[in-house]
């Protein structure tokens, strides 16, 4: 496939992160180029929070479970007085992280679990279409990136299949995911609670429990990639360290010898987004990727440098 | 899209499951017909085991675990003095059932874990070139089901996406599910073993381990279906009591209202391949599901009856 002469990547100002990309598509789609990979093997791998749409000041499905305790509230006079509820109903981070992971988790249990996977996405999907995020005021899926819209789209055309492989949930990211990235629910890899079969009058459901069954981040990324697609990709985009071992799943050391791509956004653009990169953030710190980029070969996109545009419209 | 005018299922005889079949196909792809299905939409699962291909006298990956044990007994020649494997040795399988689920497990693990995935997929590959089926001396890949790989193919034309959802091991059968069936290793659902992503010496690696991830049968197959695909099936065709979750996830209580069709394929023909369902046997007993097949609606392909050819070539 010919490159089409109008810039697929409008968004991306040109410099090597544009380059880097344009010429990958180009070398493993060419007939005629030693790289070429044929589509069915042309596998690329996404991740969300921070990569296509913003993380800060706190992933999407956070303001999400702040919202359900508050819908709940009702059902659970309890949680005034009880901790990890308490500091979650008076916005206090600090004092939910002070209860540890078992805090964070009863508060994802409480808002995810206890009802069937229609009743769940029911409640997502009515959320997504008020709430608003605090910074701009914008939905949530307005706050997506639109040099990664074009990316996907640009990716599509030259026969890649796209993936998203998340440390979200999996049934929270399946919502929108269709609609405001194009990439179809069994396309959408993430983290997940068990859920189990019943009949109910006669009607089978699946019902969510509170049990964690994959975390989908770090060295369970290429797990996750291994188990759900099978095949490797060519291709990865992430933007913290939790995408370090999907990265290098895709870049490193292929048995197969194909061309490979991997690419971290870097979050540099404290104006028109959020700047962040070593320090301890609740997602999305980039540190040990940022130390490695070089060596490995991976391609540094600059929010700042290399976005002409953050967001659509 | 119109029926073509050459028969799509000529190894399939005229009567009620083939009309059944071809006459939901119609309904849900026809433009003008009520019963229309959006193609994104459109998907159908499969067993593999017995509705694929032949599972009698047992598992074609039983066979693939008894070659295993075979090959590796140099390396542990504790196993001729020791259970499950001594008897597995002598080919003594009510012996090594009488270890019981534990003993099986012994097993499985024995032979499919301890290796990299990339090493896992070549020592199936190079078995499935050589091993030969114990009555009729085939490769098990030609113990395919013709009628089955027409249906596969006549879904595909008509805009299904096709997905295996199997108690058999994932990475197994993506060894041979794209070549022999025509479905890609994405859409290859299955049991798992847990793996974990390792660093060798700069090249990253998923290593197999000796524990159950994931047992896909029974009331695991909508868990599965809702897990890997995050679609409901609107057909879904299976031979065994393992299927009938999936089956009844498929076809009952729909809040969507679509249109859907259940298939349990109904092993009858003890003279071309193998008469089998309420006795128990290692896979494949159908006993609820022959009870529940007429209130469900769920169609049984009489393969004696229905079905004029076998097995291919």
């Amino acid at each position: 496939m010919a490159q089409p002469a109008i810039d697929p990547l409008p968004s991306w100002n040109d410099g090597p992160a544009k380059d880097a990309i344009l010429d990958f598509v180009r070398r493993v789609t060419m007939d005629d180029s030693s790289d070429f990979v044929p589509v069915h093997e042309r596998v690329a791998v996404f991740d969300n929070d921070g990569t296509l749409w913003c993380e800060m000041p706190v992933p999407v499905q956070a303001y999400f479970a702040a919202d359900r305790i508050k819908a709940l509230l009702p059902e659970h006079p309890e949680w005034r007085i009880t901790e990890p509820f308490k500091s979650q109903l008076a916005g206090d981070v600090k004092g939910v992280m002070a209860q540890g992971i078992k805090g964070v988790a009863e508060i994802a249990m409480a808002t995810h679990a206890g009802m069937t996977t229609d009743e769940f996405e029911t409640i997502v999907r009515d959320w997504l279409a008020t709430a608003k995020h605090p910074k701009t005021g914008k939905p949530y899926t307005k706050m997506i990136y639109q040099p990664m819209l074009e990316l996907l789209q640009h990716l599509h055309q030259q026969g890649f299949s796209t993936f998203i492989v998340s440390g979200g949930g999996v049934e929270f990211m399946r919502v929108f995911a269709e609609d405001v990235y194009g990439v179809p629910p069994e396309n959408v890899i993430g983290s997940s609670i068990k859920t189990h079969f019943e009949m109910r009058d006669g009607t089978p459901v699946l019902q969510r429990d509170a049990a964690l069954d994959f975390f989908d981040d770090k060295a369970g990324k290429p797990v996750a990639i291994n188990k759900f697609i099978g095949r490797r990709p060519i291709a990865c985009f992430g933007n913290s360290d939790g995408d370090r071992e999907m990265l290098m799943w895709t870049t490193l050391g292929r048995p197969d010898g194909r061309a490979s791509l991997g690419v971290l956004v870097h979050h540099t653009d404290g104006e028109r987004e959020f700047a962040y990169d070593r320090q301890r953030v609740l997602s999305g710190q980039l540190d040990q990727g940022l130390d490695e980029a070089e060596g490995y070969g991976w391609v540094l996109a600059d929010m700042k440098q290399d976005w002409n545009r953050v967001f659509p419209g």
